[in-house]
């Protein structure tokens, strides 16, 4: 069994033959974003979430190299077009390929990629080739139903919790869900296994997501690599601010109201207030209880999994790695 | 048999059903614009190459519905991120996606259709679907590298007339080609036959849109339906256009070179003398030869189609049709 680091360069060392491969195609000005895109780097996490899945039930993990191939060129593609949507000018410290490039260029090569996600898909040989191409496409349409959800977020007044959470699942957790189940079956792997695969991941990915919105807010700007408050100073609807919206009653409701559309407020300042705003009705508590609620939800898909210790012992060091626990 | 109308009512009704169950399906946003873009209409022309192809082989057309519905939504999506790209205002005299919504929403409904035509390609039912689904996918990537080189040539000062036929091969004949070959695919044709089928369907789609370019400078508003030199207000670099820029040589080089890049010229002169220029080097002629020379190719392919006449009647038709004749 290979463990995340093992799994990582040896999915490294492929799609640099794959990068190198792209790089000669043509026309340039087409391939060389997605060069430069899948070049930026990044933990490669999907990807090896399918391999890992796979040597669970099937140690030629080279036959998942195509399926997470596919899924990590369809995870940047998705990162690519959202840079746009998002007018996001710096993606792991580089410039946006909008940016780079321009938004004709960032639309038609990330076009290219999503296709080329595809190209990948297909050099898959498993029996059950046609299920995984099945799952790959829902997906693929949920991580954009996830996005519409999240762009209608920002314009709707009245978002409640659990449209936040479904929202999350859509962009987020259904992609490690998937990159895991779809592993498995590429391995041959029985349903009910896959679909525990399927669940762990989604509750890990559901879990990490809170842990993300929690760390924005709460976190110190050493271990969170961001600086702290940005969704607080953008008024974005986390599941932090969603919940002191849904919790404020009275005097707190209106101090938060008041703080949160007032437009010449220094950010320091907002954060400040919003933070005690947060103390007063318990945000980082219950968020920290919400995230535990996924990540047990994982470990217990985690336990029923019938595959022997030993070989699905790197699957729950990858979830510790996730949620920064060290055992 | 049928015919194109029968064919193209046939899909319309299928498509209809297809649109309502679309409709249905949440986000909102994410949705209507799909919807809106395939209720715009249009000829239906690449569906019905699909069942016509098809039909040649096996009379059981609806077995290639979702081929079919698969290459219609694919045209239909880089119709609408091509209208992002090329700033379009109208599309088939409606407003485009992104005059009606927003950029970001086409992005997105865009990028969900895409995914959407390999949804309706993996309810093929055919043994060769692998290869069908490679085909599909190389004609994808293919289209988008098309739009590329058309984008890289406004910006480039040289382009040859090769590098032209190149380009609009890409973007167009490819996709005629693939929907011949994909729709004999799907009933089994024997290889030599479907082969025939594609370069038939390149080499129309080559001389369609050399009649496309040639109507724009040459055409009567009446026939064409859109004004007449708008290629040639706007410096586009079209066959006639490249190939003036070749032939011409001394003065009438530097007389075409100053009628291009004159900023204050009106329109009308600007199109007047450009006309006459093209007169002076024939290029009405060599767009018609050209133009005959691909169509001529189309012939020659249907000819040796080893499928009976009365069947492949109706190919030639939707031929003539396409180039407006009347036999």
């Amino acid at each position: 069994m290979h463990n995340y680091k093992e799994l990582q360069s040896l999915f490294g060392a492929k799609l640099e033959e794959e990068i190198s491969k792209i790089s000669q195609r043509t026309p340039r000005y087409l391939y060389d974003p997605v060069v430069y895109t899948l070049q930026m780097g990044g933990k490669r996490l999907r990807p090896v979430l399918v391999l890992m899945a796979h040597e669970l039930f099937d140690e030629k993990i080279e036959n998942a190299i195509p399926v997470a191939m596919a899924i990590e060129m369809f995870h940047n593609f998705t990162l690519l077009h959202d840079d746009i949507m998002d007018n996001a000018e710096l993606r792991r410290n580089h410039p946006t390929i909008h940016v780079k490039y321009s938004s004709n260029t960032a639309i038609l090569s990330g076009d290219a990629m999503s296709i080329l996600s595809y190209e990948y898909l297909n050099r898959c040989k498993c029996d059950n080739f046609r299920e995984i191409f099945n799952i790959f496409t829902q997906t693929a349409l949920k991580i954009c139903e996830g996005q519409q959800y999240d762009m209608d977020f920002e314009r709707e007044d009245l978002t409640t919790v659990d449209d936040y959470l479904n929202m999350i699942g859509l962009k987020t957790a259904i992609l490690l869900a998937s990159s895991l189940k779809i592993g498995a079956l590429a391995a041959n792997a029985p349903k009910p296994e896959a679909d525990l695969l399927y669940d762990f991941g989604y509750n890990l990915g559901m879990a990490f997501q809170l842990r993300d919105d929690y760390l924005d807010s709460f976190g110190s700007t050493s271990t969170f690599g961001k600086n702290i408050g940005g969704d607080i100073v953008s008024n974005k609807k986390t599941f932090l601010m969603l919940t002191a919206i849904e919790r404020a009653k009275g005097e707190t409701a209106k101090t938060l109201k008041h703080v949160m559309s007032s437009g010449n407020i220094k950010p320091d300042d907002k954060i400040k207030q919003i933070l005690s705003l947060y103390d007063q009705l318990e945000i980082g508590r219950l968020t920290n209880e919400k995230m535990e609620e996924y990540y047990n939800k994982a470990l217990l898909c985690w336990e029923n999994l019938n595959v022997p210790n030993n070989k699905k012992q790197n699957l729950l060091l990858i979830a510790n790695k996730m949620m920064n626990r060290t055992s």
